[in-house]
């Protein structure tokens, strides 16, 4: 077994990767009900004004503001009222001096109109109605287009939809929209050491439950992938190459798992022009990128580390999504430590303002994922962080 | 219009609610690749120790570690290599004095051996090593269980499940768990004022594009539920009140939008025996909730904040996941204030640390929902915050 001659500093190797991904330009036409969580494809223009015509922010009596000028809560000013309208309907009268109509927030303003009184403002007695103050013209007024203006830009293309995106889409009238087609993520596993099924005799033998599909597949959906799994496939220079190529052919971006150190059965890195093999990370060390393919390491917090550190991020791209990580600032419940040199992965259980590395080590151990909902980094040129530092997390 | 007599504070209306709900006994059985963002159903057990033997925790050679207790870089042990083995393989032979066996992370350790020296801290000649620094007995072994012990708990009822989850499972045997059922949750949407179409004539007269469906069916999606549209109905009372009792027997929950004041139109609160009806949050006061259903307003964004505040927290308990809201501390980037006595929903935009606050106001500007990614409460007790106050975030 050789060893990394050189590792490449994280930023660098991130620079060299995302760099060769391209967004990809693919869309599809889906409707709103299918369009949760897609990402827009388009700059959504509004179709309309919204409001669509002066309209009352607020249930009370639309009234020519003049006429209330005077009014206080010792000088109540008397109006007469002409007429009155629910939800959706409009009034066909004319709203002239001392006189007022009755309407609800989103009505139409009546003609003769500039101004509504709120109904708490006011004394009702019959057809009459006292004003206890005054209001100024366009006071409680929604103005047209004062929300939405028709041509404005809506949603602006690589959004990520959300509930509220979609209720703006249909309160403009717009039902199908373009989305970014999903980028389509093929997973290959390797390891003769690995199996599929619960065998006590099998893992006694050394043999591993194989996790990484199970893993990358949900990880991949969850970052705008649509993950297309090739199988496990045993440490087999021919069969390993024949995958590699398939795949290559089928998807946009490929993930394979074990195999990228330099053992002896090591093959993936033999077959991919890789931008750079070995990087600072830890765990997660021996991993190369080249032609749309992550030759990742077989051990499970490696592949979720090297997941975090770069494939999410080439998702993201190649996905066209505006996605930003969800940082927070918290203290350290206690010190953590790194080699310099080391661009170090620290899961964290984050908590109320506060942030507990979780302890355990090993590369295997997928318990320590479990335990965690976010990270910190390290960096190369830092041996660590004190108890009750503030630090960042990237929550996952 | 009758008013509200009074308004039920937030907290007393949300503890009626949330004591009104039990968590849903339906359980169903999923494959891991259909379990991504369900609830767990059962506490999981290990059905295996993991290790399952003491095995390797790094590359390098298997030693008894006394025979290394002398190394030194300027004192080099000599050892000779008696058998090397690779991922998932096991040596047959024996560690005896001066011996040692090639090994890669999680091979068994070899019958003799006792510790495992990295083979950074080694020279390699032929079949003969030079031990350079000692290792103390269990060094770099990881132990049988270690990671898990067969019978402990792996996974909590409750749990929402994760990649890194479903990677343990997988990592055990485990390929099938049941998970609590999506709860099923109804929407009506009334008011005669609604259309679905564009139609800017229909728009003119007062009519309103219909949006809520859509922003309760993504948000109850969200949310761990399984939404099912009754449709848009008319101010009828007849026709509500069928759907209201078609839709009770047929969901877990129903959501009721339009009709939730006192209007003359407004039916829904008739039909339902409430535990409150209104309520001190702003927007969404004119808010009820009895018998599993919540009798929502009609504007979009009263319908959001109700979601948020009260439904979002019912569907949970519903579902039985363990979730907790992403809050974070900020900034606020201005002063924001709000009226004693009102429980009120700030919209903000949050980056980096600092929270701004979205002014824009009136309970149907749906683009304020838009331009935000989570919110502040300013308590019934509390009239502002200053600019560059720290305030919690809760994000959507």
């Amino acid at each position: 077994m050789r060893e990394f001659k050189k590792l490449t500093p994280y930023k660098e190797a991130f620079n060299l990767m995302i760099n060769d991904i391209e967004e990809t330009k693919e869309v599809e036409e889906v409707s709103l009900d299918e369009a949760l969580g897609r990402v827009l494809a388009e700059d959504i223009i509004s179709p309309i004004d919204s409001p669509p015509f002066d309209r009352s922010a607020v249930d009370g009596y639309a009234v020519r503001a003049e006429d209330t000028f005077q009014a206080r809560e010792y000088n109540p000013i008397e109006l007469e009222v002409i007429d009155e309208i629910t939800a959706g309907m409009e009034s066909k009268k004319e709203v002239g001096k001392g006189k007022a109509i009755k309407l609800m927030t989103g009505n139409k303003i009546p003609k003769g109109a500039n101004a509504v009184i709120m109904q708490e403002h006011v004394k009702r007695e019959g057809n009459r109605i006292y004003v206890l103050r005054p209001v100024a013209p366009g006071q409680n007024v929604s103005f047209k287009g004062e929300d939405i203006k028709k041509g404005e830009v809506l949603l602006r293309k690589r959004q990520i939809l959300r509930a509220q995106d979609l209720a703006l889409l249909k309160s403009v009238g717009i039902k199908r929209i373009k989305v970014k087609r999903k980028p389509k993520v093929g997973i290959i596993v390797t390891g003769d050491e690995l199996i599929e099924d619960l065998d006590e005799k099998a893992l006694n033998e050394g043999k591993i439950l194989e996790s990484n599909s199970i893993m990358l597949k949900s990880l991949v959906r969850q970052y705008f992938g649509e993950p297309i799994f090739y199988g496990v496939l045993p440490d087999d220079e021919a069969k390993i190459n024949e995958a590699l190529e398939k795949t290559k052919k089928e998807c946009d971006l490929v993930l394979i798992t074990g195999g990228s150190a330099f053992g002896d059965k090591d093959y993936a890195h033999k077959f991919v022009r890789l931008l750079f093999h070995g990087t600072t990370i830890r765990p997660g060390r021996p991993m190369g990128y080249g032609e749309k393919i992550f030759v990742m390491s077989g051990y499970p917090v490696a592949v979720f580390t090297q997941f975090h550190l770069f494939v999410k991020y080439a998702l993201i791209k190649l996905a066209g999504a505006d996605y930003k990580d969800i940082k927070v600032k918290a203290r350290l419940a206690s010190k953590v430590s790194s080699t310099l040199g080391r661009y170090e992965f620290v899961k964290v259980w984050y908590e109320d303002g506060k942030a507990k590395p979780i302890r355990k080590s090993g590369s295997g151990l997928i318990s320590s994922l479990v335990e965690s909902n976010g990270y910190l980094i390290i960096p190369e040129d830092v041996e660590g962080y004190r108890e009750g530092e503030e630090v960042e997390i990237v929550l996952y």
